[in-house]
């Protein structure tokens, strides 16, 4: 039984990470904090809980983990660069599923996320937790840079075209829309129900921080890629949807065949038949992308439609998809619940 | 391995079931029918399904489940009365989710469902199947009739209370409040998103079919038993809140104890703290009702407060729940997963 | 032109009032203040008055309004009972949309909000403003309390039986469903988008605020009257259904005309024919409260359905009704556009 | 008075149409016909209309409208073709909420819509009925062809860009996000509540109807015009969210200048300071069309951000507007109300 802690255990990835964990044969959390709530039970303030969780939020400390094999950061960002070195050094292994070891280069980072970085050293170390992209890298990872929910969906929109050299990489347009839980469980107007239902919008036009991520990892693909990224924020809770424009290249005929066998073998991407348009209510809960791919002629563009559930296969599911890779256990274990549909 | 036959596993109970199901470590669904979409995948209706479920809707016919173990009805009513007796005869339990078997008053029956009851001699061998109430003869029954959304809501809300004889059995009034996935998956203008979103109504106020089904098993508990039933419909998918209010008898100290008592030892009926106010969302998705009880002083009167999902514990949550009764199985089997939230 | 001046603009009824006053042919809003947002124009905080509303924040002052003829407080609860005297005193009238002068009696006031009342003589000269009870008071009055949400749905279904003494006012159940928007523009994680969508609750069921105000309105006419009342937070932004229970006394044949009849005359009330649910929507942005009285025969009881908008005729557009009496203009002016459908 | 008959009035555009018009100082409903509703009070199927509008649906027929100086067409499409003639010759104008006349290559038409055009010689005499590019036109006009909702919120995002030659014109992206509203009151099951809410998807993408009608419009401003268009299912009743892109040409920093210049006298668009994101719900139940635009120097691209509400900008407000020019009537006539918010 691995032994797992989560750091910020209050959050929506903090309590799906706790959700999912609850059903997991081979891991079970032993330990879970939180400053502001730390000596109240987890299942105070997620009543879904009751009956299935009996811990209690404790104080974080360096030796709150000692007992543990692997600690989820589900914390804002920056938390996790000035603790990770310690836990590491006692041996335990870290995921963190904010932003602080996703993007390699440091100057970047810190334009993007207007800080220092504590931890420089351990960017290089880190693997950025994509198993599509780099499965055999986390096998052996310390340090699991979890990625984003957008740049999940993204990502795994385009790595099949990118691959197989089908697109102008300086040609990609990311249309992204995201329910709200993606922006967390922190209060804010902006976040009010009533100021989200009924509505839509677009927000960080100019530039959202998911964007260098995203670009990052394109560029390891091929040095041209390059992409505009628009997020847009959806009246309801969960689901993102990637709608994801390129310039084509060369004949158009295999697409379907090339994504198909692309993603064949792969437990959490699912390729809909020609034609498809995925709805984001299919992954509800489920640690799948479910990915259609179409082509049109006339202006010789591909576009991906790609959904994934935020906080599943954008947060804590692919997180514990990770830690099932590192730890040697069945990649699919605790993850294959069905979507819920209605 | 138990093997399961679903009729008619087009709409929210049946695919709910399906879903249920497919992590079920004991039972597995050999045969799905439906008239409408005989041939077509089960996963291509529900996508959720996808990789999970690999089985195409076929034409209802009798034999269609002859290497069944146990037929789950998941139809329209007045379906299953007529198609359960040669299915027992062939020793294929069966579990009707909708009405047919519920109201043993044949009379009652037919005018609440406004048709002739075509297999009257099989209501009597009924069990209504409210594990909290029956727990026993659904152990031992052939025919398990599955109560109704509401009435389970209801039910549960007031056993301990008629059961320590602590209110005026004449006095009830249940206020409740459902979710829009409890009207099926039928097409309606009354169900469209655009008549539903960000509005309530009541509905059936003169009368609704739940009405004597939860009048007659409260009966049997006390022959003076009777109340105000008033459904409301919300605009969510899935979730029950019953609002209920009864005349206290007696003193009144005691009703958090006497609650906490009569369901601790029942795997899904919840017992909140005293002054507790259950979400419907803290069940989405779990077989779980979820309770808070209240005594106002000044009234002299109980407020039952009771949370559920509808199509789980309401529907195919306790379905299977039976089923795993019929079957000795554990109760629990397949009905661990804590509820979605957010 | 009279001359409006609004405290607390910030707010939900702040901007609802600034809305229905676009578009009114006599009144016209000449300042709007807010401590928080003091400096900032209108239609940058609400963009759907870009183009219609020139006016910015300003601090309040007293000397703010020295130029109205009447003042709106949408402010929080206890502001307006330090501000309206010297307003008064300046010959500028008041309505208060917040409760500090709807209760006489003061120590049930100060047990309920939690202070001292800073200025009891002038509740004893406000005048509870809900037209349909106290229409020819409001026309003379210098200071208006503008009645609850919840109590405005609540009196108004219970009017005609109080008044007709065809209830036993001592058995009242009032059965409450709000949208969101009751509970301000406030952040707080209780109305934070993903923890209101797709749920149901029930709150304060040991004891809400509009309680004492219903019981205190209602006891003035019939001093034996008293109720249950739980509100239930619903997962839209307008919208208050009021669910209202109460045992008949006499023949019930006579209900439905006694409503039709009490109400006849009422521009703002509107009664449904027999067997009729009214829905919130139908009166969503409409000064519009739409009834429906069921009478259940077997339980000898009455059901009211009640709905309104909370921001329309649960507060700002009835605030509008009262100034339109209190200064001699036709009762409808500025109120009469329809509802919102879908 | 001008005399107004509405044929299909218990579609959304039809009842919305009623709604802006029981407000308007100078236009009058006379008649609304129904096939599938004669004979019913118009106000018992929309009872947000109730004590405001007491016409009852009648059969459609030719001289059902004698009487009137102007019908709408709110049908579905192929509805106006075959009756537009008769009124016309009867001296009635005519303003086609469908599809109808807006190609005017009869070719192109026939192919989209599949169906023979009944009346092709109609449809050089018909408007396009975007007051922004054809008001004068509008002004002497006998038939409008009112324009989709879609291509009202991406021609006004892009009539500045073309007009003032800032993009490459084969260049252009309309990712389009709408509610369900859109879709129209007819029931299916792609558009009940519990498939709709808490989820996204793209629909259309190999080709919608509303993209030759685009097309044709921006080739009228430059030949070399073309798009990719992606509509989106929104859970949401009213709303269009328009991001489109396009490649810059030319120097950009005075893109912000030329929108604002552009629209400096339309009383419906309205050009937001540099950097905003505007919300669909800004525009809720108002003829407004609110506009954002972005340069993003790294692609070189424009962003613009259109939101409408589909509703009335985008159907029965922007047919008002054409009526209004069409009668001499003051262009923003009935037409002031600001949006709902929240």
């Amino acid at each position: 039984m691995i032994k797992v802690g989560i750091v910020g255990g209050t959050g929506y990835t903090g309590v799906e990470l706790i959700r999912l964990l609850a059903s997991h044969p081979a891991a079970r959390v032993e330990v879970i904090t939180s400053r502001s709530e730390a000596g109240k039970p987890v299942a105070e303030l997620f009543p879904n809980l009751r009956g299935l969780v009996d811990l209690d939020f404790i104080e974080p400390a360096i030796d709150s983990y000692q007992n543990c094999d692997l600690v989820f950061f589900a914390t804002p960002n920056t938390t996790a660069m000035s603790q990770a070195e310690a836990l590491l050094a006692a041996g335990i292994r870290v995921i963190d599923l904010a932003a602080d070891f996703r993007i390699r280069d440091i100057a970047t980072w810190e334009k993007w996320y207007g800080a220092t970085h504590a931890c420089p050293a351990l960017v290089e170390d880190a693997v950025y937790g994509l198993p599509e992209l780099n499965r055999d890298a986390i096998r052996g990872a310390r340090l699991v840079a979890n990625p984003g929910c957008y740049p999940t969906s993204v990502i795994l929109a385009l790595l099949p075209l990118l691959k197989n050299d089908l697109i102008d990489p300086a040609s990609i347009i990311a249309d992204c829309k995201s329910g709200t839980s993606g922006a967390g469980r922190k209060v804010s107007v902006g976040t009010a129900f009533c100021e989200v239902t009924e509505s839509v919008k677009a927000y960080g036009v100019p530039g959202h921080r998911h964007l260098p991520e995203i670009r990052e990892i394109l560029q390891t693909l091929d040095a041209n890629a390059d992409l505009v990224f628009t997020p847009h924020l959806m009246p309801m809770i969960r689901g993102i949807h990637a709608t994801v424009y390129a310039d084509a290249r060369g004949p158009a005929d295999r697409v379907q065949a090339v994504f198909e066998s692309f993603y064949r073998d792969e437990p959490f991407v699912d390729v809909m038949p020609a034609g498809s348009h995925p709805e984001t209510r299919s992954v509800r809960g489920a640690n799948t992308c479910r990915i259609a791919v179409h082509y049109l002629e006339a202006a010789n563009k591909y576009v991906v439609l790609s959904v994934e559930d935020n906080l599943v296969k954008g947060a804590a599911g692919q997180a514990i998809q990770n830690m099932n890779l590192m730890f040697g256990l069945e990649e699919t274990s605790g993850l294959e619940a069905p979507g819920m549909m209605p």
